[in-house]
């Protein structure tokens, strides 16, 4: 059983295909979403069904792979099974052999869960879709803005965290402002749109080399950025945001990209995590004591053992890293069942069962034709790091079909700079007034 | 001042470009819907993106139209102001020297609102994402369900309305089932799903021939849809409907396409109105007594006036019409600034000041490749109504883009038979709790 339809759980499913064990995969949504790209439809440069798959067609030609669609809301270790939440609301207890969690992060607000309402997160369809909706009401409702600090205000907008996702968001939304929708409003200058990039650290994406951190700071003042590093949010409310010290910012639309914290099912496991709440694990990605359960993702803390300086260093939260650890773990599982599922490991299928993370670089895309990037020891940063980037996701986007569709999109929006995807949808509210009418 | 971006309301707009006029165009949403396309997007054929437009993008190069995203609450005809409860919440009195109302019609449940949350309607992007969800929900709950007959219920999809919007439904939901999403799935034959069409009058599309209406049931049942004509719902709760006579039908999704009502916008003018809530309109679509007023599109009630016979029928609400009205209106606006606004007509252009319906026919798909239609005195059917279908709705796409990628879209389904829309979203209550982890 894998629990998960992310990159993490989608790869130990598929290094499953043709083995002799029956796959039940479980995952809240019916779609696997390719994560690198959800910040273009949150920022309007992509619909959901052109970076989103169902998880049933990709597995439709695999037999031995059972789908569920629910949310795992228990875990029984000793008595193998989970229990799960279905689509429909009812509960249904599902035993397993083996167990993988690929659950994943979801955003954590340190304990403010308060701000969450006023500053949504990235990681599935739905918040992407809710944060486009803020981000392009914020300009439907400045160009009806009489008071000009109100309308300052609506035409600012704060992105907490600069990490990858950060960055994305605010170079994204800057570039939009000044040149896609400029032509579409006849009060309001967008190109005149605040967009504040707060980082808590010294420096924009703090995982990256300090020449990297500096490469992106500068493309991101280009398109009109205002960083501030070192700098500490205390409050977010509906109008704007507290900073540490005193000052404020007001602001029509504050998004978070500022922390991840493990899926709580790691917390169900009884097992150590750490402080993010992920699973440590055994260096063959197995739970200690618990030989048949393993964990893989963003859900696993795993130590980096290539090396005595990097000892200390986690395996980061990316797609490559959950995609290996994914495949890594189908592979322990097919030499299990091989051997039988009990049967101790011979030497020399232990020495192969250490997972090593391989890292072929990071890529951070600023905005068109900018990125900054470290791949293979070399520092790219401008158009070749765009243009990597660009062709790197593309190529892993699951699907075939989806490929096509988002070349030809960005083709069109390259060349033609235009956004297709600009719908205000999901207002729950005036949906419900209309009905009542 | 034009209150709806609709066909009628985006004709209006449009004829009046370079008009020496300023054009307000309000919309609830910030985007125009090519309705026809609507159930696409609730059978997952198509994504919303691909069958919407942002208005302000439509009129970016129109200088003279501003376009204000809100909800118009209320209508004073004396004071001659509309107040507008802007997407922020905030409401704004907006003045106008002529107004046009286009608002449309939205789903009657002919005094059972309470059906509304069992049984949703098909008019707006949100709406059309909401029966996708529930589509695709019941064949997920079905897919895990133990009992037979609560499986049977899951796998029975009642379609409330065979007029054109039920017909496509209903064809749609019992083709995809029979093909595209079939193997997808493990222990159901979505095959086996049972999809019953229920319309109160005697035949299907009964504002067609009845020609094309036994044509269009006999496409229907070659699908596998179920019609059950001259059937009257009494009831619908959140386990199927019941029916006049004591039968019921056990159902895991219902959904509505029976009745349309005006929108309350032709209430707040205080004019008279039919049994629809449309308003009733003089001959050139102006309100009787306010010839500052003209209502286009489905919230006019317009007499047809091409002879005799047909003098007592309603011009119908489909989009050629409400395109037709749109221009008409705009002409009308146009040749009365020019005379001076308050100058009566003389008598050359009175004669030209009364909107005749052209009746350029109708046509109702049915599936791939199956439709019927009735095009210049000729009945059609099967493929060739279905690729005069196909080719008279990509033509007539709001927005060169969206055209490209529907036929691209169109082609890959008819060639490979895929569907690369079937994503569930918009599960709030899956939502909250998630957040809440």
């Amino acid at each position: 059983m894998v629990v998960g339809g992310g990159f993490a759980g989608l790869a130990v499913v598929r290094g499953l295909a043709g083995a002799p064990v029956r796959v039940t995969l479980i995952d809240r949504q019916n779609h696997h979403v390719f994560q690198p790209l959800l910040y273009q439809v949150a920022t309007a440069a992509l619909s959901p069904a052109q970076i989103a798959a169902p998880i049933r067609r990709i597995f439709k030609s695999q037999p031995n792979v059972e789908v569920v669609m629910g949310r795992v809301d228990g875990l029984d270790a000793d008595a193998r099974q989970v229990s799960v939440v279905r689509a429909d609301g009812s509960v249904e207890a599902i035993g397993y052999d083996a167990l993988v969690l690929a659950a994943g992060a979801t955003h954590s607000y340190f304990g403010n869960d308060g701000w969450a309402a006023h500053a949504p997160g990235l990681k599935t369809i739905d918040d992407a879709v809710e944060i486009r909706r803020r981000f392009l009401v914020a300009f439907e409702a400045a160009e009806r803005e009489e008071d000009a600090k109100r309308r300052r205000a609506l035409l600012t907008f704060v992105v907490i965290g600069a990490g990858p996702t950060g960055v994305e968001l605010a170079g994204a939304i800057s570039e939009i402002s000044r040149t896609v929708i400029r032509r579409d409003f006849r009060r309001i200058d967008t190109g005149s749109a605040r967009v504040v990039l707060i980082e808590a650290m010294d420096r924009v994406l703090p995982a990256m080399r300090p020449m990297s951190s500096r490469k992106a700071a500068d493309q991101l003042r280009e398109l009109g950025v205002e960083l501030r590093v070192a700098t500490r949010v205390v409050g977010i409310d509906a109008n704007g945001v507290a900073i540490q010290g005193g000052s404020r910012i007001d602001a029509g639309c504050v998004l978070w990209a500022a922390g991840v914290r493990a899926s709580a099912i790691g917390a169900m496991l009884g097992a150590e995590t750490d402080q993010a709440g992920r699973v440590v694990v055994a260096p063959d990605l197995s739970v200690p004591g618990r030989t048949e359960i393993f964990v893989a993702g963003d859900l696993a803390s795993v130590e980096m053992v290539r090396g005595a300086k990097d000892a200390a260093k986690k395996v980061p939260g990316v797609a490559p890293a959950a995609m290996q650890m994914g495949r890594f773990v189908a592979a322990q599982i097919r030499a299990r069942v091989e051997r039988g599922w009990d049967t101790p490991a011979t030497s020399g299928v232990e020495e192969r069962s250490r997972f090593v993370y391989r890292d072929k670089g990071t890529l951070a895309t600023i905005g068109r034709a900018r990125a900054v990037g470290e791949v293979l020891g070399m520092n790219l940063s401008g158009f070749i790091a765009w243009a990597f980037w660009a062709l790197v996701h593309v190529m892993f986007l699951v699907g075939f079909r989806n490929r096509w569709v988002v070349m030809w999109d960005w083709s069109w929006d390259y060349v033609f700079f235009e956004r297709g995807a600009r719908l205000i949808t999901g207002q729950k509210g005036h949906e419900v007034t209309k009905k009542g009418e």
